[in-house]
C-alpha cells in the first residue's frame, strides 16, 4: 500500500511520523507544496486548485491512499479533492473532529489552529456536524515558536500560558465545560507536552498527528495489499528543498536524506 | 509625481506611511503581493518573476518612481526589476545600507531581519561595498508578534533581549564594535521604540521606513512633476483583501478605505 501524504509544507511531517510509527508496513509519499505556501492567506478557489493539483501528483506517483495533512486545505478543499483523484482521502480536520467526537462527554471542545483554520470555522463546523460545540483559538505564534526551536523555553510556556487563559475564558462566557482540547495545527505536536503541562488535568489534548494515523490504520485494516513490498519513503518539494530538510528532519524525528524538487505549475 | 510602493505584503506600508509623511504632495500607488507572499522562502528566479510583474503592473498604473519596500524583492530582483521597467527604482536594502554608511563611524553595523534576508547576506554585501562590516541577525519571531499586536507586551521585550543578546554576543566574538543597527525588515519600524529601549544608547537605529522616505525626498528633490494634483492614494492586492485592509491599517497609521484586488497571474 502507497499512502501519499500532502501538506502544504513541512508540517505534515508530524502526520507522516505518526504513519509510519503506526503503519510501518506501508509505503509513503510526502508532497510539501512549498513554493505556494502558506495557503493560509490565500482565497478558496486558489487554495483548491493549488490542493487539487498536488493530489493528483501524489496519485501519479503511485499513491492508492491520500492524507491530507494541511489544516488549510482539509478545510477548504476536501470535496475538491476527491473529485480530483480516484483514491480514498482523509483529511486531518474529519480525523480530529472524528477524536473528539468519540472522547468528549461533555461534548464540549476547545480547538487551538492558525489564524486562517479559525477564520475558517472548520473545526466548528466538523465538531457541529458531530454533535459538540467547539471554542476555536486562533494560535499565530506557536508556529514561527516551533520553527525556531524555542520548544522548551520560557517564552514559548509564556504565549501558551496567555493563550490558553484566552482559551478558557473565552470557553467560560460561552458557558461551556470543555473535557477536549485539539491542535488543530500539524505543527503543535511538537509542543504537546508543554500544552498538557499547561492545561488542567480534566482537558484530554487530541493531537491530530496520532489520532489522523489511528484512523488511517482502522481504514486500511483489511486492505489486501496494507504490507506491500515497503521501499523507501520519497519526498517531494515545488521549493526551498535545503530548508525542508533542515527543518523537516526536526518534524519528522529522523534525517531526510533526499527531496526531490517537483513544478507544479503555479 | 506619482510614486509607486511594491512590497509582497503589507508591512511595506511603513515606509508608504514614511513617504507620506515626508513627501505629502506627491500621489500614491501601493501594490502587497499577498496572494504569491512570502517571497522569503521562494528562489531567486520566483522571486525575480513576481517581482518583475508587479513593478510593471505598478508602471502601468502610471507610477514614475519605484520603491521596493520589501527586503526579499530588494536582495534578490533589484537588477530584474530595473531591467523590466523604464522608470528609477529604490530598494530598502540600499538605503538602510547608505544609512548605515553615513551613521557609522566604528564602520561596524548591526542587521535584524527575517530569516530569509540574513540568509541572502543582502544587507552584509551591501555594507561590505560601502566599506562597512555587518553582522545579521535573524528575528523570525518579530513579524508574528507584530501582527498578533503585541507591541508594548512582555513576551515581546523578552524575545527582543534575547534576540539582541545574541546579536551582541556575535558581535563581541567578531571583535566588532558596532555603533548603528539596521531594522532590516519593514514591520521593526512599529518596534522601533522597544527596541531603542533595549540596546545601547551608543547604538543608532536605523528605521529602513524612515531612511527610505529621506532618500526618496532627495532623489526627487529637483523633480520638476515632484507637486502634481495629489489624488487619493490607491491600494492594489493580489489576495486577502480583507487582512489587507485590517492590518493594513495598523500598519499605515490610518484607516485604508478601499483596496482593488488585482490578478497578476502565478
Amino acid at each position: 500500500m502507497k499512502i501519499g501524504v500532502f501538506d502544504s509544507g513541512f508540517g505534515g511531517l508530524t502526520v507522516l511520523r505518526a504513519l509510519m510509527d503506526r503503519i510501518p508496513e506501508a509505503d509513503y509519499l510526502y508532497l510539501g507544496d512549498t513554493a505556494r505556501l502558506p495557503y493560509g492567506a490565500k482565497s478558496r478557489a486558489t487554495v483548491a486548485r493549488y490542493a487539487a493539483s498536488s493530489a493528483k501528483f501524489l496519485v501519479s506517483e503511485g499513491a492508492e491512499f491520500l492524507v491530507i495533512a494541511c489544516n488549510t486545505a482539509s478545510a477548504l478543499a476536501l470535496d475538491e479533492i476527491r473529485d480530483a483523484i480516484p483514491v480514498p482521502v482523509l483529511g486531518v480536520v474529519e480525523t480530529g473532529a472524528n477524536a473528539a467526537d468519540v472522547n468528549s462527554t461533555t461534548r464540549d471542545v476547545l480547538v487551538m489552529a492558525t489564524a486562517a483554520t479559525v477564520e475558517s470555522h472548520a473545526y466548528a463546523i466538523a465538531c457541529a456536524g458531530r454533535n459538540l460545540r467547539a471554542i476555536e483559538k486562533a494560535c499565530p505564534l506557536l508556529v514561527p515558536l516551533v520553527e525556531e526551536g524555542w520548544i522548551d523555553h520560557p517564552v514559548t510556556a509564556e504565549v501558551l500560558r496567555i493563550y490558553l487563559a484566552e482559551l478558557m475564558e473565552q470557553a467560560r462566557e460561552a458557558a461551556l465545560t470543555p473535557d477536549t482540547l485539539v491542535l488543530g495545527c500539524t505543527h503543535y505536536p511538537l509542543l504537546r507536552e508543554q500544552i498538557e503541562r499547561a492545561v488542567p488535568q480534566t482537558l484530554q489534548v487530541i493531537d491530530s498527528a496520532a489520532v489522523t494515523a489511528a484512523q488511517v490504520d482502522r481504514r486500511l485494516a483489511g486492505a489486501h495489499n496494507r504490507a506491500a513490498a515497503a521501499g523507501p519513503t520519497r519526498f517531494f518539494a515545488t521549493d526551498s528543498v535545503a530548508k525542508f530538510r533542515t527543518l523537516g528532519s526536526r518534524f519528522l524525528g529522523r534525517p531526510i536524506e533526499a527531496v526531490d524538487l517537483v513544478d507544479l505549475g503555479s
